[in-house]
């Protein structure tokens, strides 16, 4: 497995929005944050409240003058963009591009470019790759933190260790239990005289095992439902008689 | 190819956080946006600035009083959260959800909390599962349009590939009719005096929500699940009385 890309924010205006990429990356597991030539300098006191308590992402994010500066330690620099360039290089979308990361030998870099106009020409052609987010066409506004989490994100989903704490759901309760509850119902309606014409009776009765094997109920949500059924059935002593 | 889901949320607070979810959406062809009870009213002026262009998303928000007036004509609920919880439903993650989401007969909403505290239990009730972010477990820290881009972000990756559903099982019933299935067992058994103590009243309702969310019963099938629960009742006057 390979480490982590390295985010560099490239030009990066408002330390608002760098202190929200700093948060973008930490929620996905990305702690290494690059900036180049920031144009309100750093560090940015507008940068610390907007991260969130991603604070750690600040206080170690390294300060360059210039992108092959910030990149001379990778193998690899790929470059977000959403506009298609004259530029002659791979594209990768965020997921081809965080599996190729992953396959690399070496350091890997993305670049981001400035909040109003990304990256510039010279920029790019520092790059390998391109990766683009496919978006509406008809409405591309992707803001800095939003294209840093979107990249973040899809490099999680490799790593082990952020698989969600899956819920052990109980398996569905054994056969003869569901049984129990079917028998149950079915003389709860036969007492009710629901099973009406005679020649019906099979067609429906099979029709009611149907509906209570769909739900695949664990053997506590049977026993539930069976309580359920006896309450409100005619025999509970407690029902309403009117 | 089903419809793309349907993005609620419920009980937003501030008109950005509106605005900036609309902004999140569009940019992945998403357009459908309902607001459960929105803290300061709609339409709401810090709105439009969030939205960066996306007016249409706001201009076309639906609002509603209630989870289940919002999602009534929707067959499948998913409510995101990141905390764990009791609830025992189904866990996804995002690109598993939206897989579903796409095979699935009927609509899907997908239900994102107020800022601050995220869906209540309640709420998650209503829902047949639970769509969770993987996230840094030492930093979760996602904000309400940073969840609601990275779910139409994943909804969007396989629009263009989207192929048909396999199965032409009948969707679940819309949540407006397991409402009414629902409610007309709790009434049963209220008549029943089978809630008791009062304390423990609404977890015993949840679990009985939860039993009946989970089948995914069709309009059909709730029908006939209600015809069985009136034909074995005290009322029914066809029922043994002994």
């Amino acid at each position: 497995v390979n480490a982590p890309p390295v985010i560099v924010l490239v030009r990066p205006q408002l330390g608002e929005n760098i202190g929200k990429a700093a948060r973008a990356m930490l929620n996905f597991g990305l702690v290494e944050m690059r900036l180049v030539a920031p144009r309100d300098g750093w560090p940015n006191p507008s940068a610390g409240p907007a991260a969130a308590g991603a604070d750690i992402v600040l206080a170690d994010a390294q300060v360059f003058e210039t992108v092959a500066e910030a990149t001379a330690d990778c193998a690899h620099v790929y470059a977000t963009t959403v506009r298609k360039r004259g530029v002659m290089k791979p594209v990768f979308a965020p997921e081809a591009a965080v599996a190729a990361i992953r396959e690399a030998q070496g350091r890997s870099a993305i670049l981001f470019g400035p909040e109003r106009a990304g990256l510039e020409t010279d920029d790019v052609a520092l790059a390998r790759a391109i990766i683009t987010v496919p978006i509406n066409p008809a409405f591309g506004s992707l803001n800095l933190a939003q294209a840093v989490i979107l990249l973040a994100y899809e490099w999680s989903k490799g790593e082990a260790l952020a698989s969600p704490p899956l819920t052990t759901l109980e398996p569905p309760a054994a056969q003869d239990e569901l049984e129990g509850l079917i028998v149950q119902l079915e003389t709860q309606l036969e007492e009710a005289h629901y099973f009406w014409p005679p020649d019906r009776t099979q067609v429906t009765k099979r029709m009611i095992r149907g509906l209570l094997t769909k739900p695949g109920w664990n053997a506590g949500e049977v026993r539930t439902m069976r309580g359920v059924l006896r309450a409100i059935s005619p025999d509970n002593p407690h029902a309403k008689r009117d």
